[in-house]
C-alpha cells in the first residue's frame, strides 16, 4: 500500500479533526465526512465541496474526497496564473482549524538546525526578507487516472496542478538572520501543523518532508501569499513551505518546525509512503521518493466538446512545464503522435518553475484527429509516450495518457 | 462637471438597469439602488457591494457606490497579479443582465471599417487567434482623493487600479481575418453593450471610446478571460475591449461593436467626458483625453498599521508600473523625498504593461518616517512630486500624494 492517500491507506486508520479522533477506519472505499458545518448543495450525482473549501469554484472541481478536490481541465484555461479559487487540494488529514488564518501574523513556527535555533512568528519572517515565486504546485499522483492497475487513491486526470505565485520570505534569508546551518545539515525537514492525536505513534502520521538541501535552498521559500492574497487554509496557509519544482507533498502546509537536518525523516510518509516502486512493491527507503518533477504538458482548449467542431482555422491551446529543470520547447500533434509541430509561446514567462501558455493554429477538415502535446525540458529530456509503470500511480507525465480525439465536422 | 462619474453628472440623469429606467437623478449625494436581489450585509458603516459584485472580497474593497467599487491600499499585497476578487470596478450605469456571461461564446460583436465587415461570435473570434497580456487596468480618477478642490466623482485612492491577465485574440489577428482595414481609418473605436432607453439622445450616454490605432493595434485584444477564467459581468464579460497602457474607460466592457473609423466618436463620453482641463474649466474636444497612462508606484507594505512598528529590519515593497511606456527603475524614499534609494525588483517580469513588485530593506530606529516611491519610466519620465491640478481629479501620480507617515517606536 504505496499510494499517497490517507483513507486508502492500512498502515494509517484514523482521522482527525482540529482537536480529536473523528473515525477509524479500515476501507479505502469509505469517505470523510467534512469536519465543519454546512456545505452547497452539490450538482446532482456530485460530491460537495468539503467546508474549508466552499469558496472554490464548484462548476469547475471535481470532488474525489472532502480531503481531494481537482479542477477539470476543461476549465484550467490559458492564463500563466491559476485562480486560487481553482487551485486543486489535496490534503492527507482534515486541516487544522479555520482559527488559524484568522491572524496569520501570529503563526508560530520553530527553526532548528541553525547557529541561533528560534521561535519565529509570521509577522518576525516578513521582516527578514521578501521574495515570490510563480510555480507549478502539482500531486505525485496527477494522472494516477491512466494507471492500469488502478492504484489506490484519487484517480486524477490532469486537474491535480496549477500554477500559482506564492510570496513569502526565501528560507536562504531565514537562514542568514539565525547564524547561518549548523554543522552537518544535508536535508531541509518540515512539519505541518495539522492536530495528531496523542495516543498514537506520531511517526505514522505526522505530516513531515526532508529535501535536499543542495537541490532546493536557493529557491525556497516560507510563502504567507498565494496569488497576491493571504494563502487559504485548504491551500496550507497561514505559512506554507514552498520547494519549488518539487512534487506537492514537500510544499509542507501550515509548517509549524523547521529543521536543517543530517537524515531524512523517520516519519513514514518520507521513509515508506511517495516511494516510486514496482507494481505490487511497497514503498521503503531504497527507492526514489517524489521530489523533482519532470516535463509534463497538456491541452486545454479546445478539449470536452460537447459536440464536433466545425471545420476550419482552430487554435490548440495548453499549459507545458519542465518541473524541476526549466522549460525549453513544446510540441504538437494532430495524429496521434506520428508527426510534431513547434507551438508557440504566448502570455509572459513567468521564469524557470512555471507553466508556459502555448497554442499551435491549426486548418483541420472533417475527420478524427487526435491531439497530443510533448514538452522537453533545458536538459533535452522530452516527455515520454508510455508512463512508468508504478505501485501508487505516480509521475505519469506520458503525452499520449494526455491525449484525445477532436472531431470535427 | 468633467467628472467620470454618471450619477453626479449634471448632463446624464438618467440610470438604467438591464432593461429600463431606473431613476432621474440630480444630486451626485444619491447612491444607485443595487439593480439585483438581495447583497450580503456590509460591516457597519460600510456600503453592500452591488449584487452584481458580491463575490468580490467585501474585506478588502470599499464601495463607494453599486457603480464604483476599490481595494484597499494595504490588500493590494505583494504578487504580480491582482486576483479577479480584489479588482476594482468602475462601471458607468448599471451592467447589462447576468444572462450575458451564461453562454460566453454566444456573445456577438460587429466590426466595421474592414474591408470585410462582418457579425462575429466569441465562438468565432477564439478560432482566430489566441494571445494574453499582463496589464495594468487602472481608472483615469485613480488617485482623485487626493486633489484639494475636491472634483466630483469618486474619491479613488490607490485601489482603482489592478494587474491583470487578460486572454483574447489579438485585433490585428481579427483585422487580418477580415480583409485588413478599410482606406481611412485612424481610429478604433468601441462600443459597449450597455442598454441604453430608447426615448433619449444616444450619444449623450452610449460608452463609446476612440483610441488611435497607431498607438494600440499592435498590443489590443478582444478579450474573454480575467486571470484564467472567463471575465465577469462586473469587470466587463462576456468579450471586453483591452487597450493595454491605456487608461481604463479605453477598455470598453460587453462590447458589442468595434469600428475603425476616420474621426473619433461623437458620443459625449469621448468629445466632453474624460477631458485633462484646467480646474473650473468644462472639458471640449480642445482638451486632452484620457489615453496614455503615466508611470506610478506606491508602498503597500508595511501599510495601514494600527500600532507603531517595532525598530529594526524592515521590507518597505510595493508596486510599479510605467504606463504606456515600459517601466525603468523605481527608487524609495523614507525622508519624504529628501534622499531616495533604488529599490529592488521581485517576483516575475510579466512585460511592458504590467506592474511589478519592488523591495527596499531598511533598519529602522525609533521615530516617525515619511515613506515614499517613486517610479521611472524607459523614456526617463519620472513621477512628480507635485500632481497636475485639474478639473476631474484625473492622472494623479505624485509621488508625494501617495507618501505616508510609518512610526517605529
Amino acid at each position: 500500500m504505496h499510494n499517497e492517500n490517507l483513507q486508502s491507506s492500512s498502515r494509517r486508520h484514523a482521522l482527525f479533526t482540529g482537536g480529536g479522533l473523528v473515525a477509524l477506519m479500515a476501507s479505502p472505499e469509505i469517505v470523510l465526512a467534512a469536519t465543519d458545518a454546512a456545505t452547497p448543495a452539490p450538482a446532482a450525482g456530485a460530491k460537495p465541496l468539503p467546508a474549508y473549501a466552499t469558496w472554490k469554484d464548484a462548476d469547475a472541481m471535481i470532488v474525489h474526497s472532502p480531503i481531494t478536490v481537482e479542477l477539470k481541465r476543461k476549465y484550467i484555461g490559458n492564463a500563466a496564473l491559476t485562480p486560487s479559487n481553482r487551485l486543486y487540494v489535496r490534503n492527507h488529514m482534515p486541516p487544522p482549524s479555520e482559527d488559524i488564518v484568522k491572524d496569520p501574523d501570529a503563526w508560530e513556527i520553530e527553526i532548528a538546525g541553525v547557529a541561533k535555533p528560534a521561535r519565529l512568528t509570521v509577522a518576525d519572517l516578513k521582516r527578514m526578507g521578501l521574495n515570490s515565486v510563480t510555480m507549478v504546485l502539482q500531486c505525485s499522483g496527477n494522472g494516477r487516472a491512466y494507471f492500469p492497475h488502478k492504484p489506490a487513491g484519487s484517480k486524477w486526470t490532469e486537474g491535480a496542478a496549477g500554477c500559482v505565485e506564492f510570496t513569502g520570505v526565501p528560507v536562504k534569508s531565514v537562514v542568514a538572520a539565525l547564524g547561518g546551518l549548523a554543522h552537518g545539515g544535508r536535508f531541509m525537514t518540515s512539519t505541518g501543523g495539522e492536530v495528531l492525536p496523542k495516543d498514537m505513534d506520531p511517526l505514522k502520521l505526522v505530516i513531515e518532508r526532508s529535501v535536499p538541501i543542495a537541490d532546493t535552498l536557493d529557491h525556497a521559500l516560507l510563502a504567507w501569499e498565494l496569488n497576491g492574497a493571504p494563502i487559504p487554509l485548504a491551500n496550507g496557509g497561514p505559512l506554507r513551505m514552498v520547494v519549488p519544482g518539487f512534487f506537492g507533498i514537500n510544499n509542507v502546509k501550515y509548517i509549524k518546525h523547521l529543521a536543517f537536518t543530517k537524515d531524512q525523516t523517520a516519519a513514514n510518509i518520507q521513509q515508506n509512503e511517495y516511494r516510486f516502486t514496482p507494481v505490487g512493491v511497497k514503498g521503503s527507503p531504497k527507492f526514489p521518493t517524489m521530489w523533482k518533477m519532470a516535463a509534463n504538458s497538456w491541452i486545454t482548449a479546445p478539449y470536452g466538446l460537447d459536440k464536433p467542431l466545425s471545420a476550419g482555422r482552430v487554435q490548440l491551446a495548453g499549459v507545458a512545464f519542465g518541473g524541476y529543470q526549466a522549460l525549453k520547447s513544446v510540441e504538437v500533434s494532430i495524429d496521434g503522435g506520428r508527426t510534431w509541430r513547434p507551438a508557440r509561446w504566448f502570455g509572459p514567462d513567468m521564469g524557470r518553475f512555471a507553466w508556459r501558455n502555448f497554442v499551435l493554429s491549426v486548418d483541420l477538415k472533417p475527420g478524427k484527429y487526435r491531439v497530443a502535446s510533448r514538452a522537453m525540458d533545458a536538459a533535452g529530456k522530452k516527455q515520454p509516450e508510455k508512463r512508468a509503470e508504478n505501485e501508487a500511480g505516480f509521475n505519469d507525465n506520458s503525452w499520449a495518457d494526455r491525449s484525445f480525439e477532436l472531431e470535427v465536422a
